[in-house]
């Protein structure tokens, strides 16, 4: 087969490859990593590169324009050598690492009256031991388990192979004198079946020293880790990150399907492991620690974070009837995966559902104490997915829908990830302003904006609507075109210019057009649909939700008024919303800390009634009727007709 | 550093090395295994080379005449490269691979009434599932846990990591329908811990389809592998081979010794793993079966043994006040070592007493079921070194003696091992014969002889004991040379030739000298005084045993009136001795194939009292009260001094 030489033109070596070879291949043979937000399928134009030099066979040109094509531009993802070519790799949009940390910190506290020694299951004890003699020729272990026992109390220790091998060795750098860790193991009733040896310290630890162990969310965009002192319960750093997959792909699917290639999903498990060892090390900087003594991990993420985690292949999550290999995981220990942890840390993933609804939903449920209140509560958590749970301390139903990304800015051509330059919020004055129809936005970090995030795009949205700038369709009303000089027909059709391009960074307009808004419109239908279907469920009218609780960082900075607008959110009084931030990572540590909180985990994943609205007719009626904006049925929202009616049209 | 170039005369390519470099590292790299039976520490002299150009340097030239040296012979693993050299290696006494199959197969039979259902703990289902649907979203490992508790009543089934990561892929390749293998584990009260998952085969597996297992011994000398179907109980096939460990020394010392070496422990792991991995292969040759598909075994071996299988760093074996990391080992999966039996298959290593009492000994107890008798035994196993037990139904006392390696043909200038050429046995005829002193021998495989076992050494001994050849203290009596032509002064003193060298293989003639009989008389001695130690630590005199029982290898072929000839053996009445054969093997079965027998393997190393005896004064005047042949308080030794009376002298 003929080689054909690659140059890039980035400075990196050429390379050659064979006839056939995807330029995204070529690439990263070549030592770059083209971004595949859709997991190579051609559909999110992400990886588009200009051939200046050779010719490529386009297998599909998806995004591109004619004019695009006449310049030379194809998606790599998409594109075959067929001869010596040379690329140019337009400057990425980068992925820009934020720490959550740079917004906000959760001011967290440990449980009240918490007891590090009944309340969570990692133990420290210091053994003082008679070193062996011709007299007493104790093996070490028995040796170790006989002071384990008289000295602390442990009389059924169990030990790995890994850490028997260094027994003998570290039992005599300690001079027989040593500190152990130990993990107690309860089935569910909290009988003990197991007293696991974690590690043998060959020092005296002090009582004060701290005990680490950490609390993980793995999100589809981002992966959050607290580091927890035990002895305390206390979080001692929190640290965020994207999560490193997002190169193949933004959503789960995108994933799935590139975990199903060969080699795949070892690659794309590496990549989680390589984020949380990043955090690992970035936690652990902050507060002087050594990874190796992280002695235990509680992980929460949806279904899919979790199997590509454990290495378990995905596919079935994808396909019908959607089943996961496991919804409860068994424990694993850190060297299992490859975390930088300490090498015996048991590795507890919290226990799903179901394909699309995952052990982030159970610890948001738990962390939200929804299972043990009397109020009728209604749980969202908006991420790359929109899951949601319905019920109180009787019952929970819970379903997810495939809203698709378009609040986290996919799918929107406008649309950004809420970073530096996203407009987060926008007013439009009014019909009778001096100014009719003219924005007013807000960009995150000030400066000029680059794009529209989630909670800009819905804020928009809500804008247009209650002035008229688009109507209950979602269609943008041309016939104002006379008087709102910001409506004109571009290449999507008709459009609404948020920003003109003198006014952003790239000098190109910022604009939101029809295609874009029915987008959203679909985002937003999808989840109202799953509230509809819930309530429905349970023979429950909506407007009887006594709280309204959000998770997820999309929560964090939406405006409940702007978004009940749209019908994203049902149309109650304000005060029945709360906004939670992280709930998987906040009920991870909650199961950290609290042996009986990890209990109730494993109990509001079997008492949760999973709705799979791709066999339900319910929803897709209810789909269809929230298509409007905000609803068909107008009553269901009193308050935005209210507003609707205030506005001249 | 300056390279130099060493050549091989063995038709391997040169190799390149610095300064320095140990003529055995040169020999590796150039793909040549010295023998190293010590260790590498000059001591045994079989990697002699010879140096034919360039010069090294001798580090040490122990086991050389001037004569050799002169010649360019020296010990490659104490000799470094200074120069281009080239080698020539003398052909090696090549390592025979005999299987024990070549001279006995054991007639086993499976336990009377075996019940494989009751009797042990690896079982067999067959599943039926219903395929997953929308109206059945049931985990993957759900679905299988619930049909193993509807169809086959297993309702605590634990999975590992690895098996997870397949288990989607082949329920659905047996298309629901699959035959699970599972291992039940109780606590030593029989009370149910865990069940655990070994294998999901993805068909209808038939009841009477073999279910196979395997029962191991690990000797320092010998790797003996039983492959029993535990649907029958029924030893399909036996296999034994050398420990390809032999290379690194053939007793324990030597071995731990190079353990302790940069790589040792990985590599001489690697070397008894490969070793059961070859028999593994060939028992499933024999029956059609597929590694894969044995899932699990029982192993016993010495206590260094154990510690090398497992990776277990055993230099406190070798040191005061020699201890071992651990006696009663976890249990392991044989993907933990690379053992080519199912990933999943549990190793089982019986548990032993003390560094020099392992569970080839427990094994070899319950095997010989002394622990259940009231009568009076005395259990001997002769292997590499000799470990001995005391006791009945109420007590067990035991001891291990370094006895040495003479009886396996070291430290005697013709001894061999027990393969073709060896002398197995001598007579030597009265001095009223019409031959006097003349010896006639019986060797294995019936060829030119080559050297002296064993059995043969204490045959020839105690031939020439009763003879008058050598006197009661071991001295050759140089007075009865002017009748006795094969008495003569050699190189190392006194010495009887057994066979002329135009009798011999190498032409050269075979003989016993003062300094052989020195070794083989410590060696007779420190086991005879092991028995004389356990007997007064319990206050019984040794003509009190009931049973006398052998077991190893060595036992075998001995002839139980030579060796209390010698006062290897007390002088008991005949019929008291029984010849066990390999109860290693034997007990390591038995613990496979019954429950009950594994859990009195654990009550046996419990109950046994170890004597150290290296901190016993008893031991040592023992031991010098018997370097006299048979013994200096010939009382104990009543037909031996009749047999001596009746000679003439």
């Amino acid at each position: 087969m003929a080689l054909h030489t690659v140059r890039f033109d980035n400075g990196s070596a050429p390379v050659q490859v064979p006839t056939g070879t995807l330029l995204t291949e070529a690439a990263r043979q070549a030592g770059i990593d083209l971004g595949q937000p859709c997991g190579g399928q051609g559909r999110c134009g992400r990886c588009v590169v200009q051939v200046s030099e050779g010719s490529v066979r386009r297998r599909s040109a998806l995004r591109l324009s004619e004019a695009d094509i006449n310049e030379g531009y194809c998606l790599a993802c998409q594109s075959i050598v067929e001869s010596d070519v040379a690329i140019r790799v337009p400057e990425q949009e980068k992925l820009e690492r934020r720490l959550t940390t740079d917004r906000t910190v959760a001011e967290i506290q440990p449980p009240a009256g918490y007891n590090p020694l009944h309340d969570q299951n990692i133990h420290r004890v210091l053994l003082r031991m008679e070193p062996p003699s011709l007299d007493d020729q104790t093996d070490d272990l028995s040796r170790l388990r006989t002071a384990l026992k008289q000295q602390a109390g442990f009389s059924q220790v169990t030990i790995s192979l890994p850490l028997l091998r260094s027994l003998s060795e570290l039992l005599r750098q300690g001079n027989w004198e040593v500190t152990c860790v130990l993990e107690m193991l309860h089935d569910t009733e909290r009988v003990m079946l197991d007293e696991r040896l974690v590690a043998v310290v060959p020092r005296v630890v002090f009582e004060d020293e701290p005990l680490w162990t950490a609390a993980i969310d793995i999100g589809t965009t981002t992966v959050t880790l607290w580091l927890v002192d035990i002895m305390t319960g206390e979080v001692k750093a929190q640290v965020s990150e994207y999560n490193g997959q997002i190169q193949y792909g933004e959503d789960v699917i995108s994933r799935i399907i590139y975990s199903g290639r060969n080699g795949g999903l070892a690659n794309i498990q590496e990549k989680v492991i390589s984020t949380i060892n990043n955090l690992v090390n970035l936690a652990c900087k902050r507060v002087n620690a050594n990874p190796n003594e992280i002695f235990k991990a509680v992980i929460a993420g949806n279904s899919t974070m979790i199997h590509l985690l454990l290495g378990l292949p995905p596919q079935n999550i994808r396909l019908s009837p959607y089943v996961t290999t496991v919804n409860q995981p068994p424990a694993v220990f850190a060297r299992d995966l490859g975390l930088n942890l300490n090498s015996e840390a048991t590795i507890d993933c919290l226990p799903g559902v179901a394909s699309y609804v995952g052990s982030d939903i159970t610890a948001g449920v738990l962390s939200s104490g929804m299972d043990h209140t009397e109020l009728l509560t209604l749980f969202l958590d908006v991420g790359t997915n929109g899951e949601m749970v319905m019920g109180n301390h009787e019952w929970l139903v819970t379903c997810a829908c495939s809203a698709g990304p378009a609040f986290e800015g996919a799918g929107v051509v406008h649309g950004m990830r809420a970073t530096k330059g996203a407009i987060e919020e926008v007013w439009i004055s009014s019909a009778l302003s001096q100014h009719p129809y003219e924005p007013t936005y807000r960009v995150i970090g000030g400066t000029r904006p680059r794009g529209l995030c989630g909670s800009g795009l819905i804020s928009l949205l809500a804008e247009m609507l209650i002035t008229g700038v688009v109507d209950k369709a979602g269609n943008i009303n041309l016939n104002q075109a006379e008087v709102n000089r910001r409506i004109r027909t571009g290449e999507h059709g008709p459009e609404y210019v948020v920003a003109w391009g003198d006014e952003t960074e790239s000098g190109q307009d910022i604009v939101i057009s029809t295609v874009d808004i029915d987008n959203l419109k679909r985002a937003k239908a999808a989840i109202y649909a799953g509230f509809n279907v819930l309530a429905q469920s349970v023979g429950i009218p909506l407007e009887m939700v006594d709280q309204m609780l959000i998770g997820g960082s999309f929560g964090k900075y939406i405006n409940v008024e702007k978004a009940v607008q749209i019908g994203l959110l049902p149309d109650l009084p304000w005060e029945r919303f709360q906004f939670l931030g992280n709930t998987s990572v906040r009920g991870a540590y909650t199961a950290l800390v609290n042996q009986d909180a990890r209990k109730r985990v494993g109990e509001i994943a079997s008492r949760m009634t999973y709705i799979e609205l791709s066999a339900d007719n319910t929803f897709y009626e209810a789909f269809m009727s929230a298509m409007f904006l905000p609803h068909t049925d107008l009553s269901s929202f009193p308050s935005v007709e209210a507003a609707m009616e205030k506005q001249p049209i």
